[in-house]
């Protein structure tokens, strides 16, 4: 039987196993930031509607510019926005690919601020950018003063931030994102996966993007919208961005169902982010009562905590899947990382984690 | 305003058009090679209730392993081959770029033998991979004693056949593709986007997979499955090819609609195939009434001909959208592609085109 070894693969990718996070079968799952509340079945049953609608000409190509998504996405972002400054495709991960594909590539490189979301560091090397490790401050935040000294020092191509970051649930300010984009002439992402979790008030770096046109602000229907399964990830920039994404996207890359499924969800946005605030309640949940049995909990302004005080992770992501609660053991040492599930699911992984404490 | 060349996009992009036939609205659509009889109503149904089980666990990410789907795949497939032997991917444009990602990019070459799929170069290209254009023999065909001295010339890591090729139609014997295989030590992709159209009896370079772990077989359900909608491409191989896939691949890149409709249509393939037959009728009508119209037919394996002999092909593209018809100019000297339609549309198009004549 033939192995990896035996073909002419790529040598960068020799040795490498594939990213994943384990899929396994178990009752609580709060390992990869999913939203765990189903969609409102009021609100299924109109996205069904339009997928009913939708198989009738799917033997026809997609419409390539998914203007009537694009529309809905603008109308959901607000600040101004129009469907020509978003565009949209499979998920934020291949929505950063694009960007990098444009951007990056081969001789170029971005510089992220680890630790941060995995992928940004995997898609970079899928695409062939050298990925640069800059350092955070104490705490995990960055400054303005650290993110210009760091993009002075290195000359990145790209810079990826993450607002609020995951892992660690760390919001980043607008003074940083200005900064770092005084600082350089290339392009800054901002990845604001889990924006709609941020305490109320908070501002979007979409509120930035006038006069910034090299400032991308990259969103995801994952989270908040409880939309993981469809794959809807889109970016808000300056409408010349979207020009740039049409020169590297494979025509038609989002399909005519992922196109009727998000517009549908889209004119639901009041029920789909009802959840968020339930959420918003488990994570604080989380951080009060973290604490209590004796961890440190990282402040969140997203749907999951890092915590820390955790003197053998493995032992402890072991023990859980035991009780059939999965969360994350991200090889951060002596930290893990829980998703905010249902009021249900959060007061089951406490007692759990309380059990291990006891025994 | 700010425009492409105010950004800092890669200098291989400057100056570049978007790839895209155009998307107009015109009554009669004979321009991409869609199949242009919808899906059967009760074929519609069934899918449509998959894809509302599905859409209950929206919330959750998609199996990353598409089990079920490449079980289906496999089974429709046929030759003995299992899901190990099938990956999948939003349309078979992103299986390709998948399988250059792995085996192409910087620094290696492609070779293709145009006019052939003209996304083969620029997937290529997009991938950072070096297309080296090859040329065919008389009549659009590649003997095995071609394609031989061309990878004997040119060293390619990466073989694309296209099998019949688009646009010519031209079927490729297996001879020139285990020719191929045995002159490379690299990756031969044989492209059968259309395999489903050839002539009853025809063989499948499935037939070759055997004993070849560096052969690719590349399959779309956009086709014969009028599924184009959907963005639905596989590829079936050994199964170490997967495991290469797995490493290059954004997790979670099929969507749990995607998914949930392919298994549900492929539970189907019989009806869905059955509109097959009527297409062939009507590419043998298009065979038979071009050349009494005075243009040359070529030979066509496909659901399109490509014809010949046209004195003026933009004039008679645009005089046949005035009777709200859409063809395809390729850029052919002479030449224009016309898609076998329904019965009422191949009959509509071969009655303008003879008016043309006329007048």
């Amino acid at each position: 039987m033939a192995s990896l070894s035996d073909l002419p693969i790529r040598d960068d990718l020799r040795g490498l196993s594939p990213y994943g996070a384990p899929q396994k079968h178990v009752r609580i799952q709060l390992n990869v930031n999913e939203n765990t509340h189903p969609i409102p079945e009021a609100v299924a049953t109109d996205i069904v509607s339009s997928l009913a609608k939708a198989i009738l000409s799917v033997n026809r190509y997609p419409d390539r510019e998914f203007t009537e998504l694009r529309e809905s996405l603008a109308g959901y972002v607000g600040h101004g926005l129009a469907a020509a400054n978003i565009w949209a495709a499979n998920g934020s991960n291949e929505v950063l690919q694009q960007v990098l594909q444009a951007f990056g590539g081969p001789g170029r490189s971005v510089l992220g601020f680890p630790p941060t979301y995995s992928m940004h560091s995997i898609i970079a090397s899928g695409t062939g950018t050298r990925w640069i490790p800059g350092e955070r401050d104490a705490s995990f935040e960055i400054s303005p003063a650290t993110v210009t000294r760091w993009i002075e020092q290195t000359s990145p191509d790209l810079v990826f931030l993450c607002s609020p970051n995951n892992p660690t649930g760390t919001p980043l300010s607008l003074e940083t994102i200005a900064a770092a984009y005084e600082a350089t002439p290339g392009i800054v992402v901002v990845d604001e996966a889990y924006a709609e979790f941020a305490p109320a008030g908070t501002e979007s770096a979409l509120s930035l993007l006038p006069g910034r046109e090299r400032l991308l602000i990259s969103r995801t229907m994952s989270k908040a919208f409880a939309f993981a399964g469809a794959r809807v990830g889109y970016l808000a920039a300056d409408p010349v961005i979207a020009d740039a994404m049409r020169l590297v996207r494979l025509p038609y890359h989002l399909s005519s169902l992922t196109q009727a499924a998000a517009v549908a969800a889209l004119a639901h946005a009041p029920e789909m982010l009802a959840m968020v605030d339930d959420i918003r309640r488990q994570r604080d949940r989380l951080l009060t009562e973290l604490p209590k049995l004796g961890f440190h909990a990282w402040p969140s302004a997203a749907n999951f905590v890092l915590f820390g005080g955790v003197d053998d992770p493995h032992a402890v992501f072991e023990a859980l899947l035991d009780h059939d609660i999965i969360i994350r053991d991200l090889g951060i040492a002596g930290h893990l990382r829980v998703s905010a599930g249902t009021e249900g699911e959060t007061t089951a992984f406490l007692e759990a984690l309380e059990g291990l404490r006891l025994h």
